[in-house]
């Protein structure tokens, strides 16, 4: 009797535990989940097994033994941990077989166990011991009784070993600040590759001194100094990520030129940075828009002259000693060959040495300069505009347009990273960046064996060094999920459960995200009460692809883009919104299950949505808030009345009259004019308790 | 009859125009209110006219042109402000007779035209112009049509030229970036002085090329680089503030002596850096805490030893290449002399030199070192114990803890800079430093001509870079004002509503002190609903004087404070509560006036905090909140009930009966007793309903 009664307060436990640590994220490749827990408390004290010189590991496990004093404020005995902290009788032990960095292709596995009297963390090399460190902070849990975590045991090890994210550095300056906070959200999710995108048209921000023209001329006094990058290097190797700097060429290259206009394949001009296309004061739509950049006149390096290698080989040559990667990227993206046509002595060139059009003469730069870095001990890496049958099979290849050239990089030969579908800066949910087509199924082997990983793209017109964390966090974690979980794990309603606990950490350690989205908002009431804007904000998002971007830099005003007051409300709300999700859960839920809990916090919800126009409206008429957030507040309201409506008809168990039906329909269909570049997320969600059946999300949504 | 209507309308434009402008901080020397205001559109442009070449001014006036852009989100039409704007139409213009530098002492002067057509900016020198632009941006305000400034006539310049805010960064060390935002916030409120406590016994902050084993085995790894200073200098040289160094020596070495034992005056023993003293693992107090800061035998440099000054010749003399500033700040504070007593060799030299006890010894080391200095091309300074009779006159004294001794250096001949009633890291409400009663009359010519002028002062035993913005910000900006404005600006009421209105402005250009105590809201409620909380927490305040920190320091656990997690509500609350500032106006508004809308606004208040109770009583009971929360919790509960009471008497116009008014005092009493080291902040104010009667507010309080 008494051990079936253990039995089944076993199970209870069992069942308990397994959906308290079901928060991880990314979800590991295996999860056993075990009996008990183990309770923190200031005794907690940990021991670490490993070389004594891994400075790396015993760095990292101060750093997460810090983080864990602070969440739970346990004021632990033990102070700081050292080689001298060996002892079997600790808390927490962890072996480290090898001090091994991590680096895209090492060693990343690690085993994590937990019994009520002890945590185990185990691995072959200081890679893998970061990532458990990770896993074992997201296991931490609070109730009555205090801080514990489950009793589980883990065995884990990513799916691809290049689990990227790319910040545009270059269109907006993004300081060292906030570069070190992606860092750490970078290592809580276990992404180990920051691309930097260091040069473009719109800006150089990296010390040259070899060229200190480049940054003189082409930043606007914006840039990393060698000594700032040499200590981001090391910031990012101590979390376990590498940093991978990109240098686009032949194109997007006005950032070189402004310091040095005679690598310039229109001879003769000065430059400024800035954006590459001058939009003129008139109101442009997308096809001028399209029909300028294959057109446009954009400058080039010039392949043709000698001086423009013995430049590139000088200046790759100091970058490759600075960064110690074992790739450098190229760039290589839309070079439209216009500027390379229009000027002779290329034209002579290319006659000369046989190349039939430009994208021979881009892939000869290419192969030039590949030559360059093989000499520099460097792999090359570019985007997928490089790719030509002749490309040398070492160098990689970044899919981020056409999904095709990923099956066909990989077929001849090439190691492929995958940004296409993972481009952050399209404003789009992150379940359309989960649900990946190129990624979220099995790939045959001849492929999968060639793909390297992928890549989050936050390129960065549309934001500055204020907003970039609320469009990158906590989004890029289902990408890095993507990139690290068995494909098997594929459950988009399960990814934002975790997605916004993940979001509630990365606030703890430092991460701005919800920060400056506060920030904005008190910014935008003038230090009057929020709670109602946030309110309606939190169900705001910005207006999806392209058009959000395009209705700044076409604007009559003909507006920099690089000098737009980013405060807006489309500039500062999140891309997901968090009580849209729930919501969603609820009207599914209760679609499903007629229950009265979901009804009642349906109903909530929408009062609090009809409410807040209350608050709201002396606010506009005092001039507080400007228009568009009266026009998107009173859309809240006339949404919540919708659904307020459904959900009696529902509850009443009425099928809608097809007048009724009608007339809703319609006015929610005018709810898609848009003001201030946002959109009301909850719309789905009302028009199915309309239609009194959930449809499921687009897949994907338009770019243009 | 239309004149006399136009004189009536001027006269009201007046008046509106009078109490809006009126939120400047510091308040400047002289405003003459105008008529009519000056309206921001996307029109507005800028021109400057001044020496070409002054990147500083430029840098400076692109700045405020962006938080402009920013903060009215008007998408100027100019973007990059540059020498070639220099056009009379300009909507701003700015002259600049001299490029010139800030560094105190120099012209700072301005003075501020603002016309309905056209904004005018003139300075003798750059310094004077980057103090134009912020009380520009302190202007601004919006209406119903947008965002305006008020017509006035500024001359504007300081009352003392050393406005100065001392970090310290060795007890914990704080890094680039939250100094980069405290800069930044300096420069708002005009205050020109950096003070970097860069070494102390719990650690050595800074790179020295010379002797790499201070930074290497006296940091824990957290040091400014050179590279970094040189950075950290620029950034302030724009914002027009200088950054003073301060090694402190000859006593809270520890931080050297972990890297050099050698230079101890305990010869023989190694050194880790950390707290002075181990208080062991018994609870201490306060008594047993004075004793040992004056018995122990803390180490300090040898003064008997010519290698001692070698080390410190070629130590100053490469700190004084990197910093540009006149001054270097030795410290020189808190020497209690028993290692020297106890150092055979020492006594020797001292008899051998006639020096009669350790303070003549202490001379003799800080005259030694004012010589290296000199040679060195620096000024220096330190804290009131290097005062002596034969100090060197050149040598300027930072009075921090006798008020005596900044009429005894004066007298002396000795410059002064004021830190007594100025430290931050005592939890002072700000008005206490505002009156600081050193500062708050006016001086007689000789004192007055000697005292440089001041500095608040952030110790870092109790802070850490995750809460020290909020204790630092907004209180700062009251010591910059006592500092800048003319001392007859001395309105406690006026001071604290224009504070909270900078704390919005400072929070807006990206300061923490809101973000980093929401943050830690966020943290304490782990993601649940945090509004019944933070009606709580706007109303507590941390223990004032060395409490808190004591608390700590003499726990049983013998805690280090290096690595406490100071995540506590008392290390996350702000040290004024601007809550309890409104409600001090409104009880003390309806005491006076008795009218209703001052009754209606105290009983919501006080409803607000009564119902905080509700919301608050389940995340309690699920284990989300701690003990000290719910006794703090309890406790605003029962206050408020006091106070509904209070204010229905006051109401019905009734005298309290004995009985009734002995039962609430007694309560209120009772609400001494602490919790979380946090106090109720309203007490006073519910205590002056009861009362029927305000009381003035204590001049200060007890520090121990």
């Amino acid at each position: 009797m008494k051990k079936a009664l253990l039995i089944i307060f076993l199970l209870c436990v069992s069942i308990v535990a397994n959906a308290q640590n079901s928060s991880l994220l990314p979800v590991p490749q295996q999860v056993s989940v075990g009996n008990g827990r183990f309770r923190l408390s200031s005794t907690f004290t940990v021991a670490v097994k490993a070389d004594p010189g891994d400075s790396i590991l015993y760095f990292a496990v101060n750093r997460a033994f810090q983080t864990l004093n602070r969440r739970t404020a346990l004021y632990f005995g033990q102070q700081r941990i050292t080689a001298k902290d060996a002892s079997d009788t600790c808390s927490l032990i962890i072996r480290v077989k090898q001090k091994k960095e991590a680096i895209p292709g090492g060693d990343e596995s690690y085993t994590l166990t937990v019994t009520p009297q002890n945590i185990y963390l185990e691995a072959s090399a200081t890679a893998g011991a970061l990532h458990g460190l990770e896993t074992l902070l997201q296991l931490v849990q609070h109730d009555k009784e205090g801080f514990f975590l489950p009793a589980v045991s883990i065995q884990d090890s990513p799916r691809f070993v290049w689990r990227g994210l790319m910040i545009d550095v270059a269109r907006h300056f993004i300081p060292v600040d906030v570069i070190e906070r992606n860092i750490d959200a970078m290592a809580a999710v276990k992404i180990n590759v920051l691309h930097l995108h260091l040069s473009d048209d719109e800006g150089f921000r990296i010390e040259s001194k070899l060229f200190p023209e480049l940054q003189k001329k082409g930043s606007y006094d914006e840039y990393f100094t060698q000594a700032q990058i040499k200590q981001l290097i090391i910031y990012a190797r101590q979390r376990g990520i590498i940093i991978v700097p990109e240098f686009d060429m032949p194109g997007h290259i006005t950032g070189f030129l402004a310091g040095y206009p005679n690598l310039s394949s229109n001879p003769g001009q000065t430059y400024q940075p800035g954006p590459r296309f001058a939009f003129g004061d008139k109101q442009m739509g997308l096809m001028d828009i399209m029909k300028m950049i294959n057109s446009y006149p954009t400058p080039s390096f010039d392949p043709s002259k000698e001086s423009t290698y013995v430049f590139i080989d000088k200046f790759l040559g100091e970058m490759a000693v600075l960064f110690p990667s074992p790739y450098i990227h190229i760039g290589a993206d839309e070079n439209n060959g216009v500027s390379w046509r229009n000027n002779p002595d290329i034209v002579a060139f290319m006659q000369k040495n046989n190349l039939a059009d430009t994208h021979a003469l881009q892939a000869y730069f290419v192969k030039r300069v590949q030559q360059i870095l093989t000499k520099h001990h460097k792999r090359t890496l570019g985007w997928e505009e490089l790719l030509s049958k002749d490309l040398p099979k070492d160098v990689a290849v970044q899919v981020w347009t056409d999904g095709t050239k990923m099956n066909e990089a990989a077929r001849l030969g090439h190691s492929v990273i995958v940004s296409k579908g993972f481009y952050l800066d399209l404003f789009m949910p992150a379940y359309t960046h989960y649900q990946n087509d190129l990624l979220v199924g099995n790939l045959p082997d001849s492929v999968a064996s060639k793909i390297l990983g992928g890549e989050a793209a936050q390129w960065a017109e549309a934001v500055d060094k204020d907003n970039i964390e609320t469009q990158i966090w906590p989004r890029a974690a289902a990408v890095a999920e993507r990139l690290w979980s068995p494909y098997t794990v594929n459950n988009v309603d399960d990814m934002y459960r975790r997605l916004f606990v993940i979001s509630n950490q990365l606030d703890e350690i430092g991460v701005q995200h919800i920060s400056n989205y506060e920030r904005g908002l008190r910014r935008l009431t003038n230090g009057a009460d929020m709670a109602s804007l946030k309110t309606l904000t939190d169900v705001l998002t910005p207006l999806k692809g392209y058009k959000k971007l395009f209705a700044k830099m076409t604007s009559p005003k003909s507006m920099s883009y690089q000098t737009a007051p980013l405060t807006a409300i489309s500039d500062i709300v999140f891309v997901d919104s968090e009580v849209k999700r729930q919501f969603r859960a609820a009207v599914k839920s209760y679609l499903d299950k007629s229950n009265d809990a979901d009804a009642t916090s349906i109903t909530t919800q929408l009062k609090k949505w009809l409410d807040h126009r209350t608050a709201m409206e002396p606010m506009i008429n005092k001039g507080l808030l400007d228009n568009n957030i009266n026009e998107n507040s009173k859309k809240l309201y006339a949404v919540a009345m919708i659904g307020l409506d459904a959900i009696k008809l529902l509850q009443n168990k009425e099928k809608p009259s097809a007048d009724w039906l009608k007339q809703r329909l319609d006015a929610l269909d005018q709810m898609k004019k848009v003001y201030g570049e946002v959109e009301l997320a909850i719309i789905p969600e009302i028009r199915a308790l309309v239609n009194q059946r959930m449809d499921a999300e687009p897949a994907s949504y338009p770019i243009f």
